[in-house]
């Protein structure tokens, strides 16, 4: 497959806008050289940054439109005023019409799911799309889904999303067979749980190509125990927001005690290189980007206050998606999955007929 | 009121059983000499354990029963084998014939919640009890219900959580007026959410005498946003345990960076106070307890795999309660809140009527 990849960028996404936006897709270009850009939003706005940019002005084509989806949009405001007009809308489009090989946008996220569905459809045998998180783990990294976008699925649709983060791990991480789990509580016999019980139950005995973990808990993911970790989007954006809190709360702690002393502050001169280390790891930016997944094409979601360099890793995290196909893994995983469900229900058919 | 508490003692939970539960009474009785213990399970392995620590062997008495509650029990289970006989139930029996103030168990969480229901009965008004844990934040320590107990509550139990947590911030922290806020996810529009936003209604328009704040993120938790965050206990669990995770995920990169090079090494030395001093904000033992609210009596589980430091850090918190009256005070907030909400009803009937 050719790696000759064009991103389409929504350059008005974001708390900052086409700043942020242009600065990422510079450093990106940097690091990925053959990647090429189509920019959409307001020339008068965008144009200017691209200018402190030559190398990226030369690798993108800047498409003009007025209209911009705000930050507090509701979707269905988004969708009214932005459709077929805004950059959001139209950065969905160039992967629609096949220009391009993934949207990003750094801008509302009900807006951006909305416009997405409406535009790039979901994929068949796919109820709802889920975003996936990268989480970094003690281990390595970790896919977790749903961070947010559905909320109270059922067994299937988590079962789904089982499927479509397995794709996920295996083009990201290279794993031949990554190991998935769902998220639950530790408390037995607790009503409510009926979903996730059974949905454990199709992983089990479905005898699909996955390697199912069992249940985790929200201790195992920064563990690393599994490399999917599955659940809907309520539970699975307090959890990915909670972590992102104490990260920060934890960072603040160590500061505080590193100028607390004479000692201390000469103990942190001296171990300076271990906590750049440290703050590297810690670094939300090197992890941003959540990726839509069970649409027909990639989009990838960049947190709105982040900075250039946290933009290019979303960029990158959408080039190594659509240089791996995943789309096309995820259908045929699907498409597997279905055709496996289904000759493992047929039997029953038949003895009730006969 | 008095001092002179007594606080009944399941001899068997946690997974290290009678030396863990012993240490820490031992460790409490040293911060609280007045103290009384009532201490339940087997005395041949008990007595042992308090012939180590005379002070406490003088400040308690010890009951024997041969029946103790597994760790993998499940509470129908535990309920059939250890009703009136089992270490747990009797530690609960104690505090519904006034013989104890609070009842503590390291043991299993299920079965202790449902040896509560049965034997304390809940409180009138309360639907289903929740479980308090106390966080530690950057600005100090805030309370977060529900962190287990249940699954799927609708808009008036999320209430209940708010009137019973709001009691117990103003009991442990001494605050006036703390804040409450309700656990929620930052996407508009998504389904699934009627309750929390149903709830965020009648704290906002119910007149209570509560500060409300509104909907807080999973990062507002260790931010200390709010005093008080509340939320259904499949999320609540899976922040608490999550942010567990993360802490511990943290504590292992930050050793590891420290080892990294002979200058970190010394930095470290050097810096070892301020380390200590992380090390003791980071410690989840000092903040071990989770507490049981609704019912009619104070009962507190303490982690199953804590150590006496912890025990007694579970201990300290039933003392606390017990000392400031909790369960009387959110009696009356409940009374209050019910008493406020149904006058609240009456015009709306009698312009039906008319």
């Amino acid at each position: 497959m050719s790696d000759n990849l064009t991103i389409a960028v929504d350059g008005m996404g974001g708390d900052a806008g086409p700043e942020v936006v242009i600065a990422g897709a510079a450093i990106s270009l940097e690091r990925t050289p053959d990647l090429k850009f189509l920019i959409y939003g307001n020339e008068s706005q965008i144009a200017p940054e691209l200018a402190k940019h030559p190398k990226l002005a030369e690798a993108c084509e800047l498409i003009h439109t007025d209209v911009a989806v705000a930050m507090d949009d509701k979707p269905s405001q988004a969708l009214r005023r932005g459709r077929r007009s805004s950059s959001m809308w139209l950065a969905i489009a160039a992967v629609k019409d096949g220009s391009a090989q993934a949207a990003i946008s750094a801008g509302n996220t009900g807006a951006l799911m909305a416009m997405a569905k409406v535009n790039l459809k979901t994929m068949t045998g796919i109820e709802r799309p889920a975003i996936a998180a990268i989480w970094p783990t003690v281990r390595g990294e970790s896919v977790v889904l749903d961070v947010g976008a559905t909320i109270g699925v059922d067994a299937e649709m988590l079962v789904e999303f089982a499927v479509m983060g397995e794709a996920m791990a295996r083009t990201i991480f290279g794993l031949e067979r990554p190991t998935v789990g769902l998220l639950n509580i530790g408390v037995e016999e607790v009503k409510g749980l009926d979903d996730v019980k059974k949905a454990g139950q199709i992983l089990r005995e479905a005898n699909l190509p996955i390697e199912y973990y069992g249940f985790v808990e929200g201790d195992d993911i920064g563990r690393g125990a599994v490399d999917v970790v599955v659940t809907e989007g309520f539970s699975g954006n307090i959890a990915l927001k909670t972590a992102e809190g104490t990260a920060k709360q934890i960072g603040e702690y160590l500061r505080a005690a590193m100028s607390r002393t004479l000692m201390a502050r000469i103990g942190y001169l001296l171990a300076r290189g271990a906590f750049t280390v440290l703050r590297e790891k810690m670094d939300p930016r090197t992890m941003n980007g959540g990726v839509f997944l069970g649409l027909n094409g990639i989009v990838v979601k960049s947190h709105g206050g982040t900075d250039g360099f946290g933009f290019a890793s979303a960029i990158d995290l959408a080039v190594d998606m659509a240089r791996n196909e995943l789309v096309a893994r995820i259908a045929r995983d699907l498409g597997r999955y279905h055709a496996q469900r289904e000759p493992a229900r047929e039997p029953d058919k038949k003895v009730n007929v006969s």
